[in-house]
């Protein structure tokens, strides 16, 4: 967990409560205020199938202000229809009459199980005392009233300065499962007291989530849910914003969020390893990305990886099946230094050995060299575990 | 298990030896073979990482015409370069001296473990005891001998008549792993005495493969050696097969390969459910086909119906990220006829509570109606399991 203070962003206040929403207990509903009006910027799920609080934020969050989110575990508001509708856009109009704000300045998420309607009568109980619990301070409560499954709060920051004016951005987020490379994280907060125009915060975060939560897989579903959400204050008075600061931001804002995805991989439902899948000489952007995409998302390998078992041959079987231009005696397979593969034929026990070794380690490399080309991608992934299957046969039970 | 008398066909002798290629033993080796040439058809993986045996037997295969079919499993022979393929070569031609035929009538398959070589040491020792076992009623050695994972060896027949002359339709396969809707069987072997050009045949096999093979999923992982392949020697005497008795054909052997198909599905790794995902009224056939394959294979719809859980919002989420003309609000879903999901909103938890029940037992329907058309697919699947994570952690080691 990082130092308390470096989460603290001038003009925001944050706090978190045990509404009951979540059956298990613990807090789960969490408020982020900003103390003036915010530039606001949102990713949000590819899934046809978008939960009530995404179909209202997605709403709200078109004038390019805002001033607060809501979030809550437990529930997941989604497929839950007109009502759910209803029950989404009750909790933003509460929080705003509490805060004194405009309705369309709230954005809210979700997430819990799908199809269990929001129970608001838990919400409205638990507003005073949510808003009484909102502090400069409160922005690990928050990360920790969001999680599901998930298992360690994530948060990060970053250090900016702009025209020699210092900034700072603050991230959580939480994951776990229904994680898959199209908008991957579930959900993820970003606030900032940096000046930045609507567009360029809006281009930042698309090109973060490009690079960060759409390059990580637990378990190739996509939920309904997923929400990226950025609040920039703009006290830290840095405008206007130019080329090489912009540039600056753009860098730090993609290293919070990578932090965070990979932190979301780590904590992915059951994993016991992170393997960064790296696809390198491709024949094209396309191919490089389906290989990554296809190797990480494959049961066989993730299994291989839990079972700590270099099985080289589930690589190329997926590799083969990716849809990618593709020459088997050609292919070079690395784990971190380690080659296990050239030229499409194993290396032998004695290098299955080392990579053995280097696969009892919590995280790990697991290069693919196509030789088909100049193009590489990447993508994060975990283990497939017994607790993986634990955890999702009896989630609602 | 079959009345083993059904399972004997005019003009065919089969058999089986242990012949030391798989690790741990028992059958393995397996030789099906035609007293007279017979007509041949096959049907192989889509994989660009083939194995070598499937490179050897699509070669020799085109003549249209083969008399035996070597087996094995223990070893893949996959991604073992040109050394790999002199192996499966080397040992068609032992075959062929044995038998005093042309080596081309030799067809070849392996299953097992990929990237190691093939020990045709073992072959060559096994060779003349595999040859003294051929016999009539040896088929079901032979279903025995190709298993890996498999837990139970797949054997189905049918008995039909061609201008009054009846024949018969025999066949085994083997799967349990690396199956995947894209020619999903690691091998089906089929024999018959029916007369049919070799057009029909390879028609009617494609045919039968796209109905059952190309409609199962136990992992979504594509082999590098599935390989269907079938030899009708004729000795029926039926000829010429005409339109009728033609369709019959077609009916019987799609019959036999689903049989096989289901049977595969039921063996699914750590499988201990069965679950036919039938969409309906879906916009085209490409939707229908997307829809039943991704709620198919998702871990998370797998894993609920391992943990007997009705949670019908993964199986909306699923079809939310398929890529398919959608209403949420006008889904309806099924458990057998069980209703869960109508309009796009649970039925509550009565309606759970009798699924719940449906799902206690082996095998049931998940029924998906899109009211978007008039289209329909279905993809059979099994449930995601402690079992499924055991067998391929350790199945190397």
């Amino acid at each position: 967990m990082m130092d308390e203070k470096r989460t603290i962003v001038q003009g925001f206040r944050s706090g978190a409560v045990s509404s009951g929403l979540r059956k298990k207990g613990g807090l789960d509903l969490a408020l982020i205020v900003s103390e003036r009006e915010a530039t606001a910027a949102g990713v949000f799920t590819t899934n046809q199938v978008k939960a009530a609080p995404v179909v209202l934020s997605e709403k709200h969050i078109r004038s390019g202000r805002a001033r607060a989110i809501l979030a809550n575990a437990g529930c997941a508001n989604a497929c839950t229809g007109e009502p759910g509708l209803m029950d989404a856009s009750w909790s933003a109009d509460s929080v705003a009459r509490k805060l004194n704000i405009p309705v369309s300045e709230v954005l809210v998420a979700s997430t819990g199980v799908i199809g269990a309607r929001l129970n608001i009568q838990c919400i409205e109980t638990a507003l005073p005392e949510l808003v009484t619990s909102l502090s400069p301070q409160g922005l690990p409560w928050a990360a920790q009233a969001i999680l599901t499954t998930d298992s360690f709060p994530k948060i990060s920051a970053f250090d900016g300065s702009a025209k020699g004016v210092p900034y700072r951005v603050v991230g959580l987020a939480k994951g776990a499962g229904m994680i898959m490379p199209h908008m991957a994280t579930m959900l993820c907060f970003l606030v900032s007291d940096i000046d930045i125009s609507q567009k360029d915060l809006q281009r930042a975060l698309v090109l973060g989530t490009e690079a960060s939560f759409n390059r990580i897989t637990v378990d190739g579903d996509t939920s309904t849910n997923d929400t990226v959400l950025m609040l920039a204050n703009g006290l830290a008075r840095n405008s206007p914003l130019s080329g090489k600061d912009r540039k600056a931001f753009v860098a730090g804002l993609e290293g919070v969020m990578k932090d965070l995805a990979r932190m979301i991989v780590r904590d992915g439902e059951g994993a016991s390893r992170v393997v960064d899948v790296i696809v390198r000489k491709a024949a094209s952007r396309t191919d490089a990305r389906k290989a990554a995409r296809t190797v990480a998302n494959s049961s066989l390998v993730k299994t291989a990886i839990y079972g700590q078992d270099p099985n080289w041959g589930r690589i190329m079987a997926a590799l083969g099946r990716a849809g990618i231009r593709l020459q088997e005696d050609r292919v070079d397979l690395w784990i971190n230094d380690v080659q296990i593969v050239e030229g499409g034929l194993g290396k032998g026990q004695e290098a299955e050995a080392r990579a053995k070794t280097v696969m009892a380690e919590k995280e790990f490399v697991l290069g693919i060299d196509l030789n088909m080309g100049t193009h590489a991608d990447h993508v994060l992934t975990c283990d497939l575990t017994h607790d993986y299957v634990s955890i999702n046969a009896d989630y609602r039970t």
